[in-house]
């Protein structure tokens, strides 16, 4: 039986963390649900936003199986499981396929730089190996801004003809719309998924043959993403990605991860929420109020 | 009891795979060996020419201690202890002080970039404080190259402020000479330990006050490098590291870890040397054959 494959809106779930910075896992599931409820289609556990990379390996495993068994449905759950080292994301894969994740979004290895799209392969290719299980299904992670090794075209086209049906998709954060828009030229009509990374682009992606998007934007507000995302075909979708962009822009002006953190923090009157783990800081008093000034009332 | 820190040629020592890409401890060890016999005054076991980032914290904690039950002096280990994540770096700092390493080598998280001072400060003081060991000692790893996440001068100071006799020196992987000698007039008069990562800076940083060099090159030519540190203050050692820099440009033409273990597995012929863990290739017939030719007989 093939699993669902998640479409729509994707949110890379916030990770809240106590005082003392250990994982909060009743806040953080609680927050799942939140997200689920108000529109999320599914839930990236484990991406740049969570703050995954902050984590050990068995923090990651741990956690997913607390929020499993507290209820969160293992099929809208999609972990990031790619680390510098093989055998850490060969361990993450398999854990969250053996618990019935459709799939996982895979980060290149992003210690050395300017590696090979061969070393590049290898490991990928290593990696399906080793798991060698007939459910794993790959999300490629393009993050170059913040991994500064990219998943580039070339090695796209080798590893979906060389794995057709386990390297499935890819999650675009290169920021760059004609970069995801290409990738959805070339890629979606063979049955690729293209999710951008970033809101901005959620309704050209949408129109333009993508499959959602997942994006940072998605905890403070996936009603509104998910309005998009149903309406995408008719013409008031174009208002509602207006309204998306206004908040998208706002946020961006400040560090995105504690910024987030600053709204739930603010929107919940939960200071705890604004707990972060070095080397990330929270936002200053006065970033704070900028933000929620921009932000305005439209948001939650 | 202080613990004596190691001054001289340090090299930040390769690790054998098997075919199988495990770590091949037996030859690792044999490595090591012919290393301290050779002329290096201390081992730098996982650095990033130890590929150590792409072990998993298991591989690392138990091939140091394979390392140690095999022979190998622990006071002349200073493992690399930093990843992205602060508990992987608290458990691998704590492991190696533990086992009588007399410092750390510490890399900044690599996996944000542009993280403030604030941030990174966090990092380290939660550590030491976490690590709780009275005997840690932390040499910081700046390799803005590799890990695009840099250790800047007001950092230091405020670490070198805050935890005098734990923050109590630097690898300089910058391989900017001008940088490394703005580090050495600054920090060292007050006892701050400043090695360059580059083997071409080796002399010039013996002689303006620094402790010695931490260099990928000593893994294959440890004993013309202690022959320059031996002799740093007599007339011949300009010759003699004119010879270095010969050999350190021949091998920075191709990718360096590569062909570390191609002249490994060349010079002992022991093709086994250059298995390498993806992302990482080996070097093709052709460059290992110009490198061959470049570096000549003088090797080894």
């Amino acid at each position: 039986m093939e699993t669902t494959q998640p479409s729509g809106i994707l949110a890379p779930a916030l990770t809240a963390f106590t005082k003392q910075l250990e994982i909060d896992g009743e806040r953080t599931v609680a927050h799942f649900q939140w997200l689920l409820k108000q529109g999320c289609d599914a839930l990236v556990v484990f991406g740049t936003t969570s703050e995954a990379n902050s984590l050990s390996v068995t923090e990651r495993t741990r956690f997913l199986e607390y929020a499993i068994s507290n209820g969160i449905d293992p099929r809208k759950l999609l972990p990031g499981t790619g680390c510098c080292s093989l055998a850490d994301s060969v361990l993450l894969s398999k854990h969250a396929i053996g618990l019935n994740s459709p799939g996982v979004l895979m980060l290149p290895p992003f210690y050395y730089k300017a590696v090979s799209d061969e070393g590049l392969f290898r490991y990928f290719a290593t990696l399906i190996e080793r798991v060698g299980d007939d459910r794993l299904r790959i999300y490629l992670y393009h993050i170059p801004p913040v991994s500064q090794v990219a998943i580039g075209f070339d090695l796209i086209e080798r590893l979906t003809v060389e794995f057709p049906g386990v390297v499935i998709g890819i999650k675009d954060s290169s920021g760059d719309w004609e970069h995801t828009r290409q990738l959805i030229d070339r890629f979606a009509p063979a049955g690729f998924r293209v999710f951008p990374g970033s809101e901005l682009h959620l309704l050209p992606a949408l129109r333009a043959g993508g499959k959602g998007c997942i994006s940072a934007f998605a905890n403070i507000n996936p009603a509104l993403l998910q309005k998009v995302f149903q309406n995408c075909q008719r013409p008031e979708a174009v208002s509602l990605q207006q309204e998306v962009e206004r908040q998208g822009r706002a946020l961006r002006k400040y560090p995105v991860i504690p910024a987030l953190k600053a709204v739930l923090a603010e929107s919940r009157q939960d200071p705890a929420w604004e707990n972060i783990r070095p080397p990330l800081v929270e936002l200053s008093a006065a970033q704070r109020e900028a933000l929620f000034g921009e932000l305005g009332a439209a948001t939650q």
